[in-house]
């Protein structure tokens, strides 16, 4: 059904919308193209929400030569009156002939409307070009939108021999300079970095976006927006004066309902938003804490934090991809597990789809996903 | 100093000396090209100790187009009367002009002898096209030619996080069916693969190679020349009934002084050879373990051990090289570790080169190499 000039626009639609991907949160990143008789006539991508969105750049750009040309879109074209007018509206105005579409609307409650609207004016619409393609963009976006929580990305430094730190908790430079800079990369496409207060005590982690690391052309721009700083302290033993506090951009301590109220007082004062969870045994409710992200329209959470927390998150079934960066080295057998799971039997195991394993300066980076089975 | 054609030729040669990989030993792979105005007119390899060496093929197939050629050869014509005449006097014989060179005769006591035979007779000699190349194709017999010592292969399989067994021992299947061709190989290109006698005990490993799963055109008459299987075993622990014992090809066990008498006569009724050696706290010395594998001409050795051995071996710096199957699973923190080195401070760690990471099946294949700092 698709020819190869459909991969060829979507591909480009796909790349215009990769423009967006830093900047467009909490709404999606869509591209889109304009093809009048093989000449791409308009292109345009989602910088910002409350900004235009991907349609309506390219139709401008099209001008008159929209009328009985095909749009690509990596989405759905919109047909709710937001902050902008329904772009399937806009499509229809402009007179296009046919629109291409990777993917559906993944909000359930809005799916194929868009798509009617345009049937409706006698619009040729096709669905399902590079669709895996354009979903891998909008991952976060999707996750929310179908299951009312965000999708989350745990991220992991280890040695080859899947240990993060001594025993002591010694742990400095496992993973090289580039590593690091691939990290700010994930903070960045993520609306929030959750960790657990263990981090905080220990490495006095600030789980900022920082200039001079995020190798991005448009770093000075993105590190104005941090992302969400999201602690995870049952008791709060977040020190008032901890970098996650103090520094740049919002933080959100989630602890329990035990925890004294002075200590809560003292974190609100010093600019932090303290909000109470359920507990059992000590241990702060995850899905819960994931819920109310949401609420604040994350679509992407990096999960940077130690083995206790990455294994329970693992073991609720509450990560979505594991990236683990492994340096080129032994640390030994007594030294800190990658995540905290005791299992006892084969059975047990989690397994998963390995994806994508490559070398990042010293370092190696492997993407993962769990496996439903 | 080496040109376009050069490495073509040598490249050639290569491949040619590759075709004794899983066959030549104890001798090192040699490939060999003979050039006449830019056109192959003879190539040989050597295929079995005992046979004819790649010159020797590579000069019958020239015949008198040898005369004035250029003579490519993996490795130093050799210079001394053994089994065959000496090489280097069969290319004088032959007439060659030049002879390009990749690597010397690793063998210090000779080395350069075969280059000197060719220059007193006038001829052209080049030395170190390829070399790194040509080395790569005989780790164990350099290693053993500069150092008395085989060259150590580390075969080991884990989980993303680093894990090898559950804590009872449980371990089937960790990796899967091309993982476990690829190990075939490696035990193809092994003059020896050692085990301790916990993987008799606990698996009744044969280590053997078998026919059917390793996928070589040449499998059938490679299973008929299976390596010696070592077990260390200072205790002389290993069952007279155990497939390392009855199976096919020699087997070879290490204990320590302190072992039963009655235990080794058992054994070597059985077939074994049993082999004491000094130990210390129980603890058989591997270095004087590899010094005696020498002397039975191997060259590469393929560890396949639990951790304890492994953990030893890499402490101590007996492994050359690190060969990893990682499994797309997670064992959880219980689970066995990688290797037994009980490190405390990061200053202890030990550093890696990793060369490659690449898919077999579901698993991944990870090639490294300790760094020496």
């Amino acid at each position: 059904m698709a020819s190869a000039s459909d991969h060829l626009f979507m591909s480009r639609a796909i790349e215009l919308a990769r423009k967006g991907l830093y900047t467009a949160r909490p709404n999606p990143c869509v591209g889109c193209v304009i093809v009048q008789g093989d000449q791409v006539v308009g292109e345009g991508y989602h910088q910002r929400a409350g900004e235009p969105h991907a349609e309506v750049h390219a139709l401008a750009m099209a001008g008159t030569q929209a009328k009985g040309a095909t749009a690509y879109v990596t989405l759905e074209p919109c047909s709710h009156y937001g902050r902008t007018p329904p772009c399937a509206e806009a499509l229809i105005k402009a007179g296009v002939a046919e629109v291409v579409i990777a993917m559906q609307d993944p909000n359930p409650q809005v799916a194929g409307r868009g798509i009617n609207m345009l049937k409706e004016k006698g619009i040729k619409t096709r669905l399902g070009v590079m669709e895996d393609e354009a979903r891998t963009l909008n991952s976060g976006f999707i996750k929310r939108m179908q299951t009312g929580r965000p999708y989350v990305r745990a991220k992991l430094a280890m040695s080859l021999d899947g240990r993060t730190a001594m025993a002591s908790g010694e742990s400095k430079w496992v993973t090289g300079p580039q590593a690091r800079s691939e990290v700010q990369r994930l903070r960045a496409l993520s609306g929030a970095v959750v960790t657990g207060v263990g981090s905080i005590l220990h490495d006095d982690s600030a789980l900022t976006l920082r200039e001079g690391e995020l190798k991005l052309p448009e770093a000075a721009e993105l590190v104005q927006t941090q992302p969400l700083r999201v602690v995870l302290d049952s008791r709060l033993q977040t020190p008032v004066d901890a970098r996650v506090v103090t520094g740049p951009g919002d933080v959100m301590i989630f602890c329990s309902v035990q925890a004294e109220k002075a200590r809560k007082r003292a974190l609100e004062e010093a600019g932090a938003e303290v909000l109470m969870l359920d507990s059992h045994d000590g241990r702060i409710n995850l899905e819960q804490m994931l819920e109310i992200l949401v609420t604040k329209d994350i679509n992407d959470v990096l999960l940077e934090t130690g083995a206790t927390l990455a294994g329970a998150m693992m073991q609720q079934g509450l990560v979505d991809e594991l990236i683990v960066f492994m340096a080129p080295t032994l640390m030994g057998s007594d030294a800190r597990p990658l995540m905290e799971m005791p299992f006892t039997s084969m059975s047990e195991k989690l397994n998963l789809n390995i994806t994508d394993i490559r070398a990042v300066g010293n370092d190696w980076k492997i993407t993962a996903f769990p496996k439903n089975d």
